[in-house]
């Protein structure tokens, strides 16, 4: 029906706000293989464009969350033990955007990231698990309900409130030819040993290209590279502005695998997980990689992230442990501390499942506070103490 | 259709965000007069309630702005000359909430706060003009699309987008018929001589009620009083945490008027003006108004208001004006500080009427800096330079 | 060697780090007129330079406290009971930039502003009283220790810790002689009813100049105006650029008033006030102030204002109080929710001096959140609940 | 009078700040083994205190920076190249806490961390050079001066103005003899092929002990461990409050190597390394470490950190380069950071020292964005845009 102001209304409300924008539909709940518009889940060169844009244009991009929709608002981990990972990432896209080149740099704005279904996932997948697999072998899933745009809540992780943050965890361009063989042959060993994700074909899904070839080496999307991609960037977050450097003709643009909140590092490889709309607007920097050296991706954050100002513990964590030493080991001093804010927060009377999800959901800062004193890297992960219903400051118990 | 894991999609994609939570649903483009659910626009103690909800339960009332859809989408200010403000401000509510009396203190959590058309509006109107209404007779409108959650921007202020900072305009609970007659008293000077807006029973809506006498004393909401109501604080956004002292049973909580964002002090009288959608959760602290002296709404504000850093450009105001002298008095104070920032921005290319909008819709910080250094007061406006796509600080054009 | 009020001085640090630096001494106890360096405390186009400096250069300024040295570190009011103000405020000063004339805009850059003796003092002082004089019409005076340049704390004010805010309360530039007539002749009729300070030869110094005229018209420092002067801007602090329009040759900066820390609206008329030195850099834009139509003071803060949050528990004050009603009135608003907070942290124990005084030195914010919605303009009051070392929220006492 | 390096001292101003507080003084210019009060440089448990303190109390205790003075301040690096390490770092201290005991959390407020001699040093030095040492093998040195304590300057890094985030780079308490013997046991194979600093007598210093046994095994100070130590934590800042689990009776305390500001990581082994003071607070949490599980430090920051809202430039690491592969090594990943941000500074005309220098001196912050993202870890580089007198962000060189 048409309005006195020209507005159309209907059952939807979201749908009204979308002002002339084109918009790319996610059914929820439908995987991607079955989407009609969309939808690829690997890198390559040879994707056919979704859609083209101009330099200066918007567009609404609808996506699943990274599981394709495979998990389900219950409270059982049978969908977590049994998850298919060859269907991760359905990503919107490409955007071939007028006139990008290699060479140029594509400017990202993030103007809007929202949750579509309003559920989001935290798990730990077993043989997965993280940077702490070999702590939490077995499997765990905390399902969160976004009640509203501020704040995220779940029944398995009780007495914490988890303040939006969101971003795409998925934000890159298309290789090139050239690039795609590069990954292809550097991450080939370690795929060999099972410490990478090396080509597979199973339900790979590049748009209209079937070519066997492509999809036997179509790259996966779980690393990110110089491309971007899986970045999982929590401060690349709502009213971000990104830059890419170009690698193919149109540049080729795609994201999915949206995020509510994260933790830096996303110990656990899950953030609060969720299907969602990003609405973008992309523009071209021409020679800009080429005249800043551009290499990979950088980027301005956005005003709108939470403020806690000094309310957080800090935890040090570095690359030792009892009689055991690294060497100046900044994934080791990573790993330390979070074992020691872990221990701290089951203290307060969670499990260490539940702990190792909040500081890969909530959004901590983990941060490189010291690299050159050798031998003992320190990082310290910054947590903050407002989003639990107690207070969390030591205090003497006696 | 039914979806695997119980939830339903539809062409809506805010729908599938409802997770059990009960909406209270705005037609968009439809007067309040003629909305199924809904509403009001007069503060009354016997509104019939709208919805009952126990203490800690959630619910999404959507709204639509202060103008009830008088105003258009289009270049014209045809509709800001010609606007009756007798059907402001549509209100959803009221909200009975189990267990409420008065001394009790009503806890309401601001969890969303979105734009439902996504169009928005801010005018100078004729005879009501604001705080500079001597300096701006003329009317003037400026459309705003929010393109995302995250900007606004308005073809007819060029060159500034504004980051949003959404908060619901009018906010509060019903007064007892003893608070009624007390402002229906004490304004009632004011009213006489044109200085403040006595009960007046045009357009006037109290849901089912009726009564002569009610719609005749039945107080505008065009003020923010004891019981909060119009308050229009850009600061009590989303997220925030606020405290109404209970005057009747039930406590009678109503919202609307939802702004995308306001400068400190809403100069033009009109902030980002949207329909929108508020999600919110109550909660009540038995005798919290009385053990605490509660006699005025108090708030927590929430985490996520844009950050700027030092990123401001502050202008002085004070009590004089050339050879005109006032005793200490804020207003004037104010007054002169929009004055002198409207007047720097003038010389970057913008007309009055667009500073001065500026000034009302931008997240502007207009601080009561010092107030006793007789004669002149001292207020500052903190005005966000990076908002404009221009450098704004002082340089040499010499 | 002992000073008239107790404090001792001896060997130095702070001195090491002049890098060169001039710097203007202050003999800590002793009162301005006995200063071997400095110093004015009125305002007259004709003070002779104490130091003169080139665009771009450092300054190194000492000053007494606004009090110069009346008020002692003891547990009496005596001191504030007999306060002379006609010896506020004691300045470092005038600076003569070279190649300032009327038309530039001073630009200066505030890089550093620390304590001296470390003793700060809050008064109440019987009829001056600050806003609530009527409420609170007794002497009281809290002595606060800055132990280190992070915290001050008082014997006098329990369970609070003030963070670092510090800035000038004054800093000015020199009216013309044309300005100064404007400024006697403006403030003429309020000085008359006792509601300004005007001219008042005893105890004015104006450094070499004796001209009994001189003396006789020179301006007190107590208000603010187009100059600048007793501004009490909180944000105005440590890493600030203020801009200042030139009304003389030379521009003639001076200094003083330093605060340790302040509340917005300075409500007592006293924040925490010290002596201390001033770092500051001057330069020029030639023609800036006339270019950019600059008529009062405009600045740029500092980085380093301590960070709260969302911290905050803020108070609503409007202009009507039971049944007494105002129109719009801001300065009205401000004494409303100063009332409001008072009354609130009296009964966590304070009294109504020590809560009175709490809001004058603690870093609150004071906006000026609705001034449109008629009758009842709206003032809020943000108080950092953080400072407090109990939890300040409302809470069930039942 | 004239010091070693050139600077001046005189009578005191910060002396009349002490207030009753106990004062360790350093004497500017002086090594270490001439100094009266002070110092050790070495962790042993059996390090004669220094002074006794009550939970409770404040004490002030001034040090050298890291370098002994060793450094001077001119334009040669002579000094870079031959200073002697042995030296490092000269600490106050220990400090003995009544009551104190193993398995207690001893609490340590930071009042005040303030310049010295005003003159800092930042250096690459040949062999040790930091995180990029292959890549920059030559010495560079560039000489800060603290004017005012809100920016450095450097006369050798033009065009960036460096805000104070004072720190202690080194803070922490004496190991148990268990525990030093488990770190000499620890640390043993990396020392014997220099990748740590084993025991070294040279230059020892532990106060009156001089046994050679105390000598010969305890530890040098270079890295951070279970008691805290040269951490170089850039946000335990100014009015931090920091938790160290207590190994021996007393706590044994010691402070040093002060910071004006550092980047995290600390890329090049060196902060804006200052001489300076440090007033703290000590108190004791009885059976704390034991209680809350606390092996290594935790600590609360401080409310001063400069503020840059959403002004950062971020950079992307990965553990790739070209065709080169790492399995999610996060020391790699911050390498890569750090040269794309080099190389990025260096098109804007720094040299590559410089920008290595501005990384390291610079409050950046360096996240670990991803470590679970195979085989690809992802550190971010977040540059504060500000500090440069130029704008940063990319844009059309065509």
């Amino acid at each position: 029906m048409a309005l006195a102001n020209g507005r159309n209304t209907g059952v939807s409300r979201f749908e009204d706000r979308d002002l002339g924008t084109q918009r790319i539909r996610c059914e929820v709940g439908v995987p991607l293989a079955q989407q009609q518009e969309l939808g690829h889940n690997r890198w390559h060169p040879e994707i056919p464009p979704l859609v083209t844009v101009r330099p200066g244009e918007d567009l609404i991009l609808e996506t699943p969350g990274y599981d394709d929709y495979q998990l389900l608002d219950d409270d059982s981990v049978a969908d977590v033990v049994g998850i298919d990972l060859s269907r991760t990432h359905p990503l919107a896209g490409p955007i071939h955007v007028e006139g990008a080149e290699p060479g140029d740099l594509l400017v990202v704005d993030l103007l809007e990231i929202a949750p579509l279904s309003g559920v989001g996932y935290s798990c730990i997948i077993p043989e997965i698990g993280g940077l702490l697999r070999d702590q939490f072998p077995a499997g765990f899933k905390s399902v969160w309900y976004m009640k509203g745009n501020a704040y995220a809540e779940s029944r398995h992780v009780p007495g914490v409130r988890i303040p939006a943050l969101p971003h795409p965890g998925v934000l890159g361009v298309a290789p090139s030819h050239e690039l795609l063989e590069t990954w292809n042959t550097r991450e080939a060993a370690l795929t060999a040993d099972g410490r990478a994700y090396g080509p597979d074909p199973r339900n790979a899904i590049l748009r209209g290209n079937t070519s066997t070839e492509a999809l036997a080496t179509a790259a996966r999307t779980v690393p990110p590279r110089e491309n971007g991609g899986n970045v999982d960037i929590k401060d690349l977050s709502l009213g971000s502005k990104a830059y890419f450097p170009v690698f193919v003709d149109g540049g080729l643009l795609s994201v999915g695998d949206l995020h509510f909140s994260e933790g830096d590092g996303e110990a656990t490889w899950n953030a609060i997980e969720m299907d969602g709309t990003t609405w973008l607007r992309v523009d071209v920097i021409k020679g800009g990689a080429t005249d800043h050296g551009i290499e990979t991706p950088i980027f301005k954050p956005g005003p709108f992230r939470p403020q806690f100002g000094d309310r957080y513990l800090v935890f040090t964590g570095f690359c030792f442990r009892g009689h055991e030493q690294h060497s100046n080991d900044c994934t080791i001093a990573t790993r330390e501390a979070m074992l020691r804010a872990i221990d701290y927060l089951t203290r307060f009377g969670y499990t260490g499942e539940q702990a190792y999800t909040i500081l890969s959901v909530a959004p901590i800062e983990m941060k490189v506070s010291g690299v050159v004193d050798v031998p003992n890297a320190c990082v310290t992960l910054h947590l903050p103490i407002d989003i639990f219903d107690k207070d969390l400051l030591p205090r003497s118990l006696r």
